[in-house]
């Protein structure tokens, strides 16, 4: 079995990443990964979970070329993504052959997220409701022998520097008990690859740049971007927002250019006018970072008239937002994430 | 008695301002008006509520100069003004010969204030708390006849369109029953002025150009900065906050060149990192606006170098904050305060 994909990592297999890094281009990766996890995996199948971000979707599209349509995926609908985007980004992957199942999970999010105000609370009853929703679907199906997952190659450093060397490597996708429950193997088919490195494995696999391209966006989604309380009513607000942001942002050609970006609800009242009244109504923040790690992130500085156009058509067309915040703020000490 | 200054304000007298407006001065004003106070005040003795703010302010110094010790000034401390301000100001005021009582009651204000979220309910209670404090100074006072006010010409205006002509105009200082408990007669030395007039009698009269350059600031000053519950701690984060914020301003030559400008304590749990450990803090809302007349306010596009500067300053030495956001919502809808 070809250590670079299967097995518990060691540290000589770090010191052998560090080795091949110079030399490494992503045709011959794409050609040795597929061919070894062809090896690997035989007839096995294998379930995967897609999130819809970049590591999990070239992972399923590298083992979907070795292993066709055994590879079983699995699209987890939260109830807290963008505004469409489950809907996109599923018939992206449909597009690609992609064998996937979509599972409509936003009602047990959302209603186990009712009155919950605490974050860290709300991190763990989103980590738990992802467990068991991907744990039933994924035992549903038969014969299974292996979890594929999209962990990389920072997540191994992480790891490695936060636990005893190859003891706990970190569990990437929250899978929870499966593996022992369902008596599964791991393969990890990018647990060797930086950031670029995955993107550029991807474009050798012709995914769409719109796939590639996309922005790091949190775990537990707009769940930890709806500050305190999580309700339908709240995301609902939150999506209009974000995507009246995240719309300009692609634009106005800037997308590219930031490493993260998105809007947070803030649950304060704040005062506005309209048409005579006074209205209390949530206020929405701001934020777009630029960094290299996401270890340390600086504020962009957005075009003020970027920044205007933006706030007024939030503030204008946004039913239940009256005032928007543009966060400057440089991690560290305040992080990228509010929550 | 002469109607620019004494008794209820006619529309007749509405139409003698806009005629008089084109030859005013401040010269002649400052003349007329302490001749008039002195006839109309004769030997009485007349109370008057100070705010720090520029109309009661330059209301106190005219009165001054026409019946001296006469005048007597009460100075409420509410323990919602900005950090050292009442000390600072009380200070002026002092330098500047008026006989000014200064009232500590920021216990009171806080007291009532405790477990108060809703925005109306705290406007309510700083309002009549104020009354009361300063009505029980005031009923101290011997022999008083007349109760001064700041009033200014669109204080006038604003009630001539909200009532009836010349019937119900809008009590300025929030001075409650007092006028009838104490059987008072109203004198309103600057009710025909608009806000650049009041300033060009103050410069006239020898005021120190930091307190006729003073921003608006609300009646109910922090305690409807601090969104939410106030406490005595949020208050005293936000003060810090508020400070780096103003002194920047004015180091920067700023701080004459807006309308307005403060800091605002979000009731919020932002998370950040410092020395590796995970924080939960208090994010401040960072307010900078230009206007002509207050009913309209476009923020201000503040350098970005001095934006990074401030967030730095405030996130790295006030305890408390770990965030900092920039306000960027036109008036209207949203209005300049939050609360």
């Amino acid at each position: 079995m070809d250590n670079r994909f299967f097995g518990t990592p060691t540290r000589e297999l770090l010191e052998q990443k560090e080795r091949e890094r110079s030399g490494w281009n992503p045709v011959t990766y794409v050609a040795e990964a597929i061919e070894a996890l062809k090896q690997g995996l035989g007839d096995d199948k294998v379930v995967l979970g897609l999130s819809g971000g970049v590591d999990s979707s070239v992972s399923a599209i590298l083992l979907h070329k070795a292993i066709g349509a055994r590879l079983h995926c699995i699209f987890v609908d939260t109830g807290l993504m963008r505004k469409n985007e489950h809907d996109e980004v599923l018939a992206a992957y449909k597009g690609m052959g992609l064998n996937v199942t979509s599972v409509r999970a936003g009602a047990k999010f959302l209603g186990d997220l009712a009155g919950v105000v605490d974050p860290e609370q709300k991190r763990k009853i989103i980590g738990r409701d992802f467990i068991e929703v991907f744990d039933a679907e994924a035992q549903k199906l038969k014969d299974i022998k292996w979890l594929a997952q999209g962990t990389i190659y920072p997540d191994i450093l992480e790891s490695f520097s936060a636990h005893k060397p190859g003891v706990s490597v970190k569990s990437h996708h929250n899978v929870g008990g499966l593996p022992e429950k369902m008596n599964l193997k791991i393969v990890e088919p990018l647990r060797l690859l930086f950031k670029d490195e995955v993107r550029r494995v991807g474009r050798e696999l012709g995914m769409a740049s719109e796939l590639l391209g996309r922005h790091p966006f949190p775990g537990p989604g707009l769940g930890v971007r709806v500050l305190g309380e999580v309700t339908p009513e709240k995301i609902a607000i939150l999506q209009e927002a974000d995507k009246i942001f995240t719309d300009a942002l692609r634009a106005e050609g800037l997308y590219d250019k930031v490493w993260q970006a998105g809007a947070i609800l803030l649950p304060v009242q704040s005062t506005g006018v309209t048409k005579g009244a006074r209205t209390f109504e949530y206020a929405v923040a701001l934020r777009c970072v630029n960094s290299v790690d996401a270890m340390t992130a600086d504020w962009v500085r957005l075009p003020y008239d970027f920044l205007e156009t933006v706030s007024n058509d939030i503030i204008n067309t946004v039913q239940g937002v009256n005032r928007v915040v543009y966060d400057i703020s440089m991690k560290p000490p305040a992080t990228i994430e509010w929550e």
